[in-house]
């Protein structure tokens, strides 16, 4: 064999990869501000905090439909000693949401208003001041914050920005994630007929899964076509993209350490190699690179090695370009449905199919294979055997 | 008081309410089916089970860089008796992912392979049969079910479904909601200058937010411009979206008992009254109608009546309409921090603040207002305070 081999210099732990990964990139500035019309914004993050403009309610408000009064007019009437009240002096009719009358602060409900003609009622209990009215500021005071800088905005948010006057709100542009398939062996699914594909020829499925997890996290991607393993031109392409609005670079395939797997040497002449292996199962294969200030990472090729890889180093990237929190995976205590093998010094992610047992929650483990893209559509979650050394 | 006013003739607990909407409407078939390529289907419904064309791999393939051999060649190989092979003979170098030569049947790992000259090389173990190869099927075989119906379709499942030759997938479209907001009151955010807003004008903003609420359950919706409090107009726009690609139509605003609440008579009018006012609070001046076997519902025009009235009744259509169960929310023990006095023969949803005490998670009711938007914005949780009779 005369090519020449590649080999992983100095694999690295999950927990080491990450901290590499955590202190090599300052992201915190790396997306511009936009402004967007509030109800566009949901699942978009503030740039800035928001304040109110206006007060809701904005004015002081009948919350039901009566008759409006001075509370002190009513003070002493009973079912004994009903007390009459003149209507448009003493009493006006109001419906919910209608402005409070001058001099008035309390609302009696219709239905315990006896009206005895046009000009008069009878009532037979008091109010006191403010019942039955929502006051100016009740729900939000004009100037006071909304929400804080990086708060994801929901439909209920959006409630709350328009009823405080805000109508478009600073958030942050989508990270940008520029995804390049390569591999001479793969295939673009629109360019050939799924019942002839040819053996030795693959479909390229990866850029889709990852680019739609992306979106999934408040990104945004773009696909690059195919690349063959030629180290050049994928050298050429990421040499572009460091220079164009691209906040993330994935190479996907060719990371691994064999004769045509150009990642490594790719980010290694273009900018950094920070990680090249680390020893987890699946997603062993995984190249970090820095190339001018940005993250260019090395994506293996089998579908569950590119998952992972996703959702241990391109995730948290995104959260942190974006401000967010890495939210924990809800766990559960599970017994294994048999013995589970591990391998010393590799931290292992096996899918599992959960199920219930009188009240224990069992789990089956799925195909262990990288290339089982099943096992995890398959998975209700998985278990994290860890890298006893 | 010379108008009319309604009544509520006959309130209904939660539970009948949501008894009458689960047998008054015949959902199944409300949705067409149309065809998406699979990149574009994450987060759609198959309308139909999809199987695989192809199998995945589609030919036996490497699984390691290496030479492929058939095994028995190699079985006796040992430290102390190595084997010699003779290249493009007995052995052939082989790349991850390249088809397997004919007749051999397993690979051996590069790094355990030691190259005596560019014709032939010597190996000190054997291997088994299919060890490190992907077989053919092994991860998906042609003709499979990928997925059942109704499936809600993932990132993962983009993978899965590309590699099985799945290109394009017929889902269910997305159910059509028309949002109708009414009141002579309420004012559209983008005719005003929210700082100069006259007293008794009120933001629309429950249309946005149920749209995008019900854009998170995998609907679609459009907002009709703003109504006054004219029965008429209200009435012909009902009998107009009914003749239309709309599958739930929405009335905000007058579904109260109040002089110019019209939502019961619009439907009344157009259609049949199911229920009106249902006994929640928030949420209880609720009108459930059918307008040619279509759901025409008045929903409150207070924010938090809205979306109560809206997660109870409107997304549990949406959810049988997309062949979708309810998901039941995520409950915890907790232990309020003050006292919450109840009403009698209501059901009430408290919004509340959760909080650490020691291993004890509290919950500090906000305000519990319907109009209290930000109660739901703030809050973590909600207490449900059942209906004791």
């Amino acid at each position: 064999m005369n090519k020449k081999r590649n080999v992983y210099l100095n694999m690295k732990t999950l927990e080491e990869a990450r901290e590499v990964l955590d202190r090599s990139f300052s992201l915190s500035d790396a997306l511009e501000t936009e402004t967007v019309a509030v109800p566009d914004a949901v699942g978009r993050i503030l740039a800035a905090p928001v304040s109110a403009i206006i007060s809701a309610p904005h004015f002081n408000a009948a919350a039901m439909d009566g008759i409006a009064v001075k509370a002190e007019v009513t003070f002493g009437a009973s079912q004994a000693d009903p007390k009459k009240l003149i209507i448009n002096q003493d009493a006006f009719y109001v419906n919910t949401g209608h402005v409070m009358p001058a001099e008035t602060d309390s609302v009696i409900m219709i239905e315990q208003v006896n009206a005895l003609d046009d000009k008069q009622v009878e009532i037979e209990a008091p109010v006191f001041p403010w019942q039955n009215v929502r006051k100016i500021g009740e729900d939000i005071v004009a100037t006071e914050m909304l929400f804080p800088q990086n708060h994801r905005i929901t439909p209920y948010c959006v409630g709350a920005l328009l009823a405080g006057g805000i109508f478009s709100v600073p958030v942050r542009s989508k990270p940008n994630i520029l995804i390049i398939p390569t591999g001479s062996e793969i295939v673009d699914w629109r360019k050939v007929d799924s019942k002839s594909l040819k053996p030795g020829l693959v479909l390229e499925t990866n850029s889709f899964v990852l680019g739609t997890l992306a979106e999934s996290c408040g990104a945004a991607f773009r696909r690059h076509e195919i690349l063959t393993d030629d180290l050049e031109k994928i050298q050429q392409s990421v040499a572009d993209a460091v220079e164009q609005d691209y906040q993330i670079i994935l190479i996907l395939g060719g990371s691994s350490a064999g004769s045509e797997d150009y990642a490594k040497d790719v980010i290694l002449n273009t900018g950094e190699v920070l990680v090249h292996g680390v020893t987890i199962m699946p997603g062993k294969p995984v190249v970090i690179g820095r190339v001018k200030t940005k993250p260019v990472l090395g994506i293996p090729g089998y579908p569950v090695s590119a998952i992972i890889a996703f959702e241990q180093f391109v995730r948290p990237l995104i959260s942190r370009m974006l401000g967010q929190p890495e939210l924990a995976a809800a766990t559960v205590d599970v017994t294994p449905t048999r013995k589970i093998a591990s391998k010393l010094g590799v931290e292992e992610f096996v899918r599992v199919k959960l199920g219930k047992v009188s009240d224990r929650v069992v789990a089956t483990p799925l195909p262990r294979g990288a290339g089982s893209i099943t096992s995890l559509t398959e998975a209700d979650g998985v278990i994290r055997i860890p890298n006893h050394k």
